[in-house]
């Protein structure tokens, strides 16, 4: 293990009342505004690119301590205000039936995706014991080499998400194939996001067991869906999904490209509702109820140069009107070739920028 | 030329006030809500494969006898209340000193893309005499093909997306050069958009002058900005571009994704505001003023079963509330593989459930 990583005495589970993340996701005040980035652990960063060089992306995710030892290493050198575990949304499908290749610069391939809805049967919900086990000591050894004070964000896929992978096999452009198996056969994609929901119910709360303090839910795919199709077809699975997490800790919910969503994915429920840059945080409050939100920089923001870029961060701040509930992200994924310089002196902008004087 | 194409006596650029087309443009009844859709003439027909399968996309832009084939073709066999000239966005890069190359699963790409704020001086914006002959001509024809009470739309793409092409190079997944670009030197930025502006405007005005009724401004890619980006950097020129082409055709403007910035797309102007299927045309009526409206089905509701498809269609009408001012299309162009008789019986099910009583 890196020799960056040392543990700390905090009991797995612990809430951290004190920490301003945490309270932000409870809409206390907090003496500075949280931030932490989607994707910190992630190719714009040295030590990361260093770590891939010997590791595969699979193998990073399956082995716990170099799991442990990418989240560590970036939230404690970008000194952010919450971690999240490493891992892949993807770690569901091989327990259901459905095995991942990933494959350099072609992002992650399922062998014999779902092709039609008679299909769903072959979707397995009860994974064999202890398969997620490999993820739940990644948690409980990310935790323990956080700072004591920093929550670790446990996550899963959102039920349409971890459908459409099943479905398209992979990425896709514009979801022809999932749009039209719920068009066809709405009782057997009512099953299939069942099953899903299912598997990632259980796995979820396993990561809050395990010691993470905040669980995000994320509906990466949910934003090519109208608002119709979304309530129709997703909103109760999602719905049920946060329901089965309970109150322990708080559940961030998150969808890219989701801001004519929005109040559909806070009636589907979390505490914290993750805004994309196409829509201003002032915008975004007056459209939600009470309930914080995280976001919102565009990430090629990082691109612009630094005083540029304070500026955009001063805009969100002031967006989020420098009020209780609000935690400070992009609006999606740190790009592979965002300068690191530029990220810290993001972190820093945002810290010094929201401190209450 | 094909068999399917036969001349009309109207003169180009006829004003057709009687079209049900041009009534919704200028938001007076109409017997039944026109209905076109973006890419109708396009892959998904087999007469389009069958002329694809002998001439490339470059040469089918570029010959005013296939462009208009493939035009009017589309128009007859849909039955479908305008037509598009058949072009493409790029045509205006070369005359601009940006040659484009289009390869076959790749998309377009530009060779030399504007690399750096500092090679804006690169792009000319005196095209030499005559060099969007053939495309005026091709207007002309298309217009002399079609029936004479079925408009014509022409159309160019907004300054921001092509200049997004300019520096991209092609397609693009963030927008990073071009962001970064217009961040570090807005100066620059705004020089290059005003220069593509001067090539578009009277690109636009010379197909309206060759017969186009209408014209629709693309601006596929706006849809990546925030809200605060679009203003200050895309806003003022695609207001210039369309206060140049003056009030004697109608403009349709519409961006790919762009739901989070129709008031911002009305208040830079057009007669008509395409709308994508993110927002529901009720929602989209209340954001925007006194504008029609066009849109919005999702083109995967084409994959599915008849009847849902023709609920969705449905669906649309009662949004838009049956009322003036609406035309019906898909919310981004037909994809490739849509079932070709699914075309056709929207097109029906569009004048039928929307026809007057």
């Amino acid at each position: 293990m890196s020799p960056h990583i040392k543990g700390n005495k905090k009991s797995p589970g612990h809430p951290l009342p004190d920490s301003p993340f945490m309270k932000a996701c409870r809409m206390e005040p907090a003496p500075f505004t949280p931030v932490w980035l989607m994707r910190q652990a992630g190719r714009y960063m040295k030590e990361y690119r260093e770590m891939r060089a010997k590791h595969p992306f699979a193998e990073m995710c399956r082995r716990p301590e170099l799991a442990t030892e990418a989240a560590v290493v970036a939230a404690r050198k970008l000194q952010v205000d919450a971690a999240i575990l490493f891992s892949d949304l993807l770690v569901v499908c091989a327990p259901m039936g459905f095995p991942v290749r990933y494959l350099e610069g072609r992002g992650p391939v399922i062998t014999r995706p779902l092709q039609k809805p008679s299909e769903v049967s072959r979707v397995r919900t009860h994974p064999q014991k202890g398969e997620f086990d490999y993820i739940y000591k990644a948690v409980r050894m990310t935790r323990a080499g956080l700072p004591g004070n920093i929550p670790l964000i446990g996550f899963a896929g959102a039920p349409f998400t971890l459908a459409s992978y099943l479905i398209e096999g992979g990425g896709s452009r514009n979801y022809v194939r999932t749009k039209a198996f719920m068009y066809a056969d709405p009782g057997a994609w009512d099953e299939l996001m069942k099953k899903i929901t299912s598997v990632v119910a259980p796995f979820l709360r396993g990561q809050a067991a395990a010691g993470a303090q905040v669980l995000q839910v994320f509906d990466s795919w949910a934003g090519c869906l109208s608002p119709d199709d979304y309530r129709r077809f997703v909103l109760p699975h999602t719905a049920r999904l946060i329901r089965a997490l309970g109150n322990s800790v708080p559940v961030i919910h998150f969808g890219t490209g989701s801001a004519h969503l929005i109040e559909l994915l806070e009636e589907a429920g979390g505490d914290v509702i993750g805004v994309d840059w196409k829509l201003r945080l002032d915008g975004a409050r007056k459209r939600l109820g009470r309930v914080a939100v995280q976001g919102n920089l565009d990430p090629v923001a990082l691109f612009a140069p630094r005083r540029e870029m304070r500026g955009f961060a001063r805009e969100v701040l002031q967006q989020a009107g420098h009020q209780p509930g609000h935690i400070f992200n992009l609006g999606h994924g740190i790009l592979p070739r965002t300068p690191e310089d530029n990220v810290r002196a993001l972190i820093d902008a945002v810290h010094e920028l929201s401190a209450k004087r």
